[in-house]
């Protein structure tokens, strides 16, 4: 038995709210959409609720500590060079031969300086490369290791290398020409496409969303070194507000004081299936004597497919559904994973879960084939749906982190709610797929009642409308030209 | 300053020179040669040298050391049922389904029953399975890792999955039906063969020799268990004598009191560069301070590709370059290594390595590009020649193992003889490649003197006139049919 009290506290994280303007970083394929979707994350002004003992001792005597879990490696990295140097080094770097970056390298710039992928301090060398691509971890120094899926590489082409010639050290400049940063010590080395995707995928039939948006344009070479950015990547598409860096993330929770912090990694709305999940999540960590579960909600904010819900329309579903009560504010964090997706299955969901634990969670929720896609070529998944879970619980460097598997959720037609899919009754239940979602949505179609809140459907009917409007006046240009 | 003593030793090693006949098991599209090669294993009428120190001392005071390197999994797995209970788990084995192996199958359950792939007992699992494929290593109970970089399988067809419905055992029946072992416990799975070929070739052209022999013709499922051979595996090929378990190999090298091992991996005919490096590094070894290294010469015995140069002529190749002095047959052991090849450059060295540790090997031979061949589809090397020694440096669960560069050795045109490359007079050197070796002996040309000693060359331009004959016959047939 416990009292709860409730405490306002107010957040003291500097974050600046970003002005919309146009950002090279942001679309693929999918407009910018000008309009802030809304200004404020709502840890912000969330209250928490730490628990009141039998005994009289609160949580809240706790002593703050500075995380639940060690980031990889012991120590958060940082990369981003403190102010005070900047001007100097800004000016250092515009000597160096210039590497040019693509929208999505300025993603792994974000994630590297962050420390999402510590104890990587800048784009891989080979041997990193190396170890990634054949052992999904990094050996340190003191012999242990640190869980590194997918191969973290900045690709440059001949005549870059050649311009590159024996300069130790290079400045990154975005798509735009703005400087972003520094690589120091390099070490070029051959990029192997066909080994890379078919180590990293499983596979190298055609019609991989990251290789052909990524892999297959990009050089031949591979160049490696120690970062430094010149100032925190910013997208100024009025989401900055959600992207909490790792240090950040772990203030906040040792300021909620969390004793166990779940993290749900996402690229889709949130139906009331996830939240079901989510919930029950938090009542199994409460039964097993925790006190206070913070969930991070953390919708993947980097390159997605084409097909794929833009993050602006994602986080404003998300928003609606703590706005609904379906989530509880006050025990949810939503926040921005800033990494691209590569939708590599088994291999990609050990980078999510790994860059989790830096961010300071200590419980990661993984469901069927997470990371996953259709097989591009056959009609099957590319995954089998079983072995991202199995791949996860045995990742090396992953011993620390607690997996939690996701249970099956699905439109239970007799309760008409969102439930646990129970076998011996499976006709009962409607598996409502994300493509029968889109159908649902495209048509105006309301889906059954309780699948999801009506706030968050609002938010992807007006998306699919307006995709459609768009599609239509495209079509009727081309009839017309 | 050291004076060395010869001393002669007896072999006691129980080895049964089998009579030759005809055995399914090892041919790959050329044709079994009746008639024996050669009835004896050097190391049986071999003298050994330790070393007598200034001191007085002799290194054969040395206590007889169990190991020089203990197995993976801190125990040599040893599958073969003991004698007295063979009787009893044939009828028992009778009696459950049957699974048919090929005779690739049959040389993994060799290779498997004599803990060749220590800790592994039987064919994998599921969870090894993905481990292998994912992480190249195998975690185990303690925490330790052990280096697995191949999926060690057994694949079935739906009609075999079928028939063996919920058995919790299997039989094993070897390719002429005779009764081979049992798997035990087993879990059948899905054989996801595109993935399977990605993650451990790092490509899925068409062309890979195991994948067109082995992978592809396999069915879409895989059973693992644990492993009991009711004989020991022997191919009545007249080279049984050759092939020394892990077991019989670290007792040989406790007798001979090596106080280092380094193992050469090979598939080719042995030249005087291979010579000169495994000499050279035998002196390094002195020089380290070893004072009794012994090199185990160490051909893989397996399925190899049609073009590669068959067994029974290698051990024939390696046996004269013992007799013409080229090795001292007083520090070689020579012996097979009955694991198939797969041709996989990075992620099969690895294996090539961690099974020699497993025979009792502290030190491993490293050269260009092991385990590679030329892209299947492209004009150029499958793998970075580089990668090979890089992946193996850094390969979890070897980091035991002292890894050796190979050191590139070449024709010195000046010299008249195989030498080390010296980038400064590289116009000097000529490199002898495997192809033209081959054009040489087809043509009944001699190589550049000192390229071979003329013992080992003969064997090999037998070889290929036999075959240009065999060839020249077959036309004939089909000429006149």
């Amino acid at each position: 038995m416990s009292l709860t009290i409730k405490l306002h506290i107010t957040n003291n994280l500097n974050l600046k709210l970003g002005t919309i303007k146009k950002s090279a970083y942001t679309s693929y394929g999918t407009k910018i959409r000008h309009k802030p979707i809304y200004h404020s994350n709502p840890l912000i002004s969330t209250v928490y609720k730490p628990t009141m003992h039998v005994d009289g001792s609160s949580s809240s005597s706790f002593s703050i500590k500075s995380s639940l879990i060690d980031p990889d490696g012991g120590a958060l990295v940082d990369l981003v060079v403190p102010e005070s140097e900047r001007a100097k080094k800004k000016s250092e770097a515009e000597a160096m031969p210039k590497v040019r970056l693509t929208k999505v390298d300025i993603e792994w710039v974000h994630v590297i300086s962050e420390g999402w992928a510590s104890p990587l301090r800048g784009f891989m060398r080979e041997s990193e490369y190396l170890q990634s691509l054949h052992f999904n971890c990094l050996r340190m120094k003191d012999g242990s290791v640190a869980n590194m899926s997918l191969p973290i590489v900045l690709a440059i082409d001949d005549e870059t290398k050649e311009r590159i010639g024996s300069s130790p050290n290079v400045g990154l400049v975005g798509p735009d020409g703005d400087l972003v940063g520094i690589l120091r010590s390099i070490e070029i080395y051959k990029h192997h496409k066909e080994e890379r995707i078919a180590r990293t995928w499983g596979t190298t039939a055609p019609g991989l969303p990251y290789v052909e948006e990524v892999i297959s344009p990009a050089g031949n070479w591979l160049v490696g070194g120690d970062l430094e950015v010149l100032d925190p990547i910013k997208y100024n598409d009025g989401l900055d507000h959600y992207r909490l860096s790792p240090k950040q993330l772990r203030k906040e929770f040792d300021k909620r004081q969390a004793d166990a912090v779940f993290a749900f990694q996402l690229r889709n709305p949130v139906h009331n299936g996830h939240a079901l999940l989510m919930n029950d999540t938090r009542t199994r960590l409460l039964e097993m004597g925790y006190r206070n579960p913070i969930l991070l909600l953390h919708p993947l904010g980097g390159f997605t497919k084409a097909d794929d819900v833009p993050l602006d329309v994602r986080m404003e579903q998300h928003s609606k559904v703590l706005e609904d009560g379906v989530l509880d504010p006050e025990t949810t964090i939503v926040a921005i994973f800033p990494s691209p997706m590569h939708y590599a299955g088994p291999t990609e969901v050990q980078w999510h879960a790994k860059a989790r634990i830096n961010a300071g969670a200590n419980f990661y929720i993984v469901g069927r084939d997470p990371a996953g896609m259709g097989h591009p070529t056959e009609k099957r998944d590319l995954y089998d749906p079983d072995h991202g879970k199995k791949v996860l619980s045995m990742a090396p460097g992953l011993e620390k982190l607690n997996i939690l598997p996701f249970k099956v959720a699905a439109y239970d037609t007799l309760e008409k709610k969102m439930a646990f899919f129970e076998p011996s009754r499976a006709k009962d239940f409607l598996f409502i797929s994300g493509t029968k979602m889109r159908t649902y949505a495209r048509n105006g179609e309301n889906p059954p009642e309780g699948f999801m809140c009506p706030g968050g459907w609002k938010v992807l009917v007006n998306y699919y409308e307006g995709l459609q409007a768009e599609e239509a006046s495209q079509q009727q240009a081309v009839l017309t030209t």
